[in-house]
Parts: structure tokens; C-alpha cells; sequence
């Protein structure tokens, strides 16, 4: 990153060539074979100002897969896949003791970055937070997204109603089609208020947030008394500093609704029952999932910006 | 009520002379010693259409005192002073099975429409709800109104820092002297985030909001991870049909903050220990109230703009 903006644009990202630094004991070299732009990171980017602590030179470090190819740690050898937090180069030097050795299951290993991942995990998470009951409805933005889209196979599984938002028809499609949910509303077409009702004949008792007040505002009409709200993303705001504008703010009040702000992080005593969950709806066939993987480091920080716009269906990666 | 309107207006009320009803049968007429100027009743008023089930003819019904006159029903006695939901009139015919029958320790009776009524009762349930400790630090805005003055003062017999914001620095002085709040900030005065913040050196862990924007955007950027938000009230929004505006509303998600919209009648198995611990605070001479009066039905309509507009300390009253 070259300085701090208010808005992120293409001109905060600069591409430099970087020497290989050879590893030290408990370290080992990597390749980095994918990397996750993951919409969290843009907090950072905006608000870095040489003063990061994981960002020393003002290289963005991230959630990356790497093989590694030189080791001086016995935990590590050579050949193995790794998870890690690293920077956005094409190799980087990694302590042992701060990677996971991915498992042979996961397959192509760029999955540890979004269903079997962070991911999916925040959706397993998110979910069971919200204690989901058979029956209820759930409504859930940014629904073609690698958190949304397993939001809703999960809660299909179970025996809720789902209905997702996100944008554009050929989104939606494969939200339905593909994906299964019961319906998907384009939330760039209008009277999605009107058209959240429709879809939801009972209200809405849980919305799952990814996105901020377009949809966000649009649900809360259509929301049940003692409604949920689990507030897991607000993709629509990483980049912007405007205030966020609710119209229906006041139903929060009127439907006495629990909005409950969650950070995956907090919640690490379930990640091993949500991975075991993810697991096994991938090898049952019934979570289904993509990725948009883009070629070449050159093109992240194009790709980050167009993944904040909304652009592309489930994980976006980059693989440098 | 004579219209619809988006916002309330003077225009919208007229008062006209209505002849008296004789009570049929399980019926008392009732003389209305006392009207509360209750927020909430906005919503209806603005939204009626002439279709209003119990505004039949458009006159606005609301809490009262009443002195029973004439009475058709064995459960009431001329001059028992009753609890009603009622007519904004002089008098008014009620059915006995609807009133209580106040608690003759209630002096004067009309308490019973604030700190030992639905104002006190709200206050006491809305911070069981957010399950207070001692040593936190809580918020709360219009803090010398009816619901926000009784907030403070049980937080502080419960040990906790509590910190008030009110409009104007003569509320405020109140909030702290009279009713021995640690701070209290006037909301008018530039840079209430920073204020709030030195106010509360340990952050906010309990926002008890009764406004709206104004306050709960200023106190985000305060609370603590895992921050608790009891949604009361949204005063400064029942005449504004604007969106709201909150430039801090992504710390919601930052902060993992749990907000909380809730409605006092739903919990009304609380209702007897929030008025016994109401009684007990008032007869042991820890918590202090306040009433503003208004002599004449007449002067109704403008006192209930001003109250919206947050003019007046304490609850809010006509006195017919």
C-alpha cells in the first residue's frame, strides 16, 4: 500500500520486486499458489499508515495457500500445503509454528481459503448463532458469495425457507438452480421490499448480513417480531465513509429484533464441529460451491476492488 | 386526529366539545385527572386513518388517572382513582375490567403514569434485560426524561459508571446533581464522541438508547467489544420518516455489539419486581423523579410537539 485514502482505488496498490529471503530455523520458504481477497482486509489497506505491525514495508499480508519448497522446521516438509497468514508475493519466507498443514482431503487446496475455510466456517458459525429452527425463514445477502451461499445450504438442510439477494440475474440463477435456494432476488431491480415480502409469505425470522443498508434496509420490513439479525459483513461499506442510511431503522425497535454483531475469530470452540459440518455436505453432495480465481499478482488489486463492488460468484482468488 | 401527515404538526389536532356518556353495565365514569404525554403514541397518531380500532372517532386514546364519578361495576367505587387507557377528554366512560385500581401509596397518583408506571416499569425491565454488572460503565441518552433518569439511577445502585446524555446544560445538571449520575453530556455541544469517550475512560459496555441517531451514532465509536445495545426508544425519530443516518454503524460488526430492540409489554412477568424494586427506591429515597405539568387539555397538542422535540424533565403531563 502506498498511503492512506479514504476510498480505496487502484492507485493505492503498487506492484515491486522483491529478493527471496532464505529461511531461518522453525521457518520455511513458500510458494504462494492462491490467494483469498477476502473483503475483512479492507479495513487495513484503508487505514494503513507505515505503522502495521504485520505490515512492516506496507506489503498486504493475507489468507494464502503455499506449497513449500525449503524448510528448517522438522513440522514441515517440503511438498506440503500450507495455510497461512502471508504476504502478497509470489513466495514468502513463514514461521512453522503460524501455518497449518492442509489436509489431503481438501482438494484443490485452494478450498482451506473459502468453503473449508474461513469461509464457510464464519457461515457454519454465524448460523448456529442465530439458532436456526425448522420452519423459520431465512434471508440471506450477498447470497451468490462464499459466506451466503453457505448460509443458505445450510439452513436448507435444516428445513428452513431461504431466500437470498444478490446482484444481477445470472447471479441469482445459480443461487437457485445451482445452489437450491427456494428463491433469489436481484437487488439492483426495484421494489426489493416488495418483493423480499413476496418471497417470505411468514416475514422473515433470521437475515443473515453481508452487505450493509441496500439490503439491510429492505429486509426490516419484512422482518418477524423477535426477529434475528446476524450481522456478519458489511461489504457494501469497507469503502466507503459515508453514513450508513436506514429507513427502517425503526422496525429494529417496533419488532423488538436482536441485531448481533459476530466476529469468526471469537468463536474458534466451533470451528471444529463447522469443518466437520462443511466436510461432510461436500462429500454428500449438498453444499455446492465455486470459485472466481484470477491469474496473476499483477491483477489483485483490480480483482480486490471489483470483489468489493460485488463482481464474480463464490471465493474470489488470485493465483500469483 | 384530523389527517395523515408525515410529520406531525399542530394542524393535525383540533379539540371539540364532546357531550358525556353514561356508563352502561360493568362501566364507570371517570373524571381524567391526569394524561401522559407518552412517545410511542406518535406512531399512531401519524398513521391514522380513520381506521385506528380503539380511534373510532379519531380522538387520541392514552394513559390516564382517572377519578371514578359514577360507576355501573362492583370493582369500582366513586372516587377510586384508576389506571386507564382513555379518551384525551375531561371525562370518559371506561370499562371496569379494563382499569386498575391504584395502589394507594402512590402519592401523588400520578406516578403511576411515570416512575412507578410504564416509564419506570420500562426502565427497570430494559436494564434486567441487559443484564447490568458492577464496574461497567452504561450510557443513556435523554437521561433526564422518565424512562432515562430511572435507567441511571438503578444502574448506580447496582454499581455501575454511568454516564447521561440530555439536551442542554440545565437537564444536565440535574441528570448530575439531583439525580447523581457520574457525568452527564449535553448532546447540543460539538464533539459528543470525544466527550463521551472521556466521560467513560473504560468504554461504554451498556447503551441504553432512547433517541436515536443523534446519540447511539456518537456512542459507538465509546463501546466495548462485545457492547450491549437495549433499544428503548427512538424519540428523535417517531415525527421524522428520513432515514436515519449512523456514520459509526460498522462497529456494530467490529465490536461484535449485541443491540436489542425490545417492547415493555411483552415482559410483563417482570412487571412486579420492577415495581417493587421502583417502590422500594423511591420509599428508601435513591431514586428521584420529576413531572412537568401542563394545566389544560387545551394546551395538549403543543405540549406532546414539544415533548417529541425533548422539551421538559421528567415525565410529561396534562392536567385536564
Amino acid at each position: 500500500m502506498r498511503r492512506r485514502t479514504d476510498r480505496l482505488s487502484i492507485e493505492d496498490f503498487m506492484l515491486r520486486p522483491v529478493e527471496p529471503i532464505a529461511p531461518v530455523a522453525g521457518q520455511a520458504l513458500i510458494a504462494t499458489r492462491m490467494i483469498a481477497l477476502d473483503p475483512y482486509l479492507a479495513r487495513a489497506m484503508k487505514s494503513w499508515t507505515g505503522e502495521h505491525p504485520d505490515w512492516g514495508d506496507g506489503t498486504i499480508h493475507g489468507r494464502v495457500i503455499g506449497e513449500v519448497l525449503a524448510t528448517r522446521s522438522p513440522a514441515l516438509a517440503v511438498g506440503d500445503h500450507v495455510l497461512a497468514v502471508a504476504r502478497w508475493q509470489a513466495f514468502d519466507v513463514v514461521d512453522a509454528a503460524q501455518v497449518e498443514i492442509l489436509d489431503s482431503r481438501i482438494d484443490p487446496p485452494s478450498l482451506a481459503l473459502g468453503v473449508v475455510g474461513r469461509s464457510g466456517i464464519t457461515a457454519w458459525v454465524g448460523l448456529h448463532l442465530a439458532a436456526p429452527q425448522s420452519g423459520e425463514t431465512l434471508l440471506v445477502s450477498a447470497a451468490s458469495g462464499p459466506v451466503g451461499s453457505v448460509v443458505g445450504q445450510l439452513a436448507k438442510a435444516r428445513g428452513l425457507r431461504v431466500v437470498g439477494t444478490a446482484g444481477g440475474e445470472e447471479k441469482c440463477a445459480y443461487v437457485r438452480d445451482t445452489l437450491g435456494f427456494d428463491a433469489c432476488l436481484d437487488h439492483r431491480l426495484p421494489d426489493l421490499v416488495e418483493r423480499i415480502a413476496a418471497a417470505a409469505p411468514h416475514g422473515v425470522d433470521i437475515l443473515f448480513e453481508n452487505v450493509g443498508a441496500p439490503s439491510l434496509d429492505a429486509a426490516l420490513p419484512a422482518m418477524n417480531r423477535h426477529g434475528r439479525i446476524q450481522l456478519c459483513g458489511l461489504a457494501a461499506h469497507y469503502n466507503d465513509e459515508q453514513p450508513m442510511a436506514l429507513r427502517h431503522f425503526k422496525e429494529l425497535l417496533y419488532r423488538a429484533i436482536t441485531l448481533r454483531g459476530f466476529i469468526t475469530a471469537e468463536h474458534s470452540h466451533l470451528f471444529a464441529p463447522a469443518l466437520a459440518a462443511l466436510h461432510a455436505g461436500i462429500d454428500e453432495g449438498w453444499i455446492r460451491h465455486s470459485e472466481t480465481i484470477v491469474d496473476g499478482l499483477e491483477n489483485a488489486p483490480a480483482a480486490y476492488l471489483d470483489m468489493l463492488k460485488g463482481q464474480g460468484i463464490g471465493k474470489r482468488l488470485i493465483r500469483p
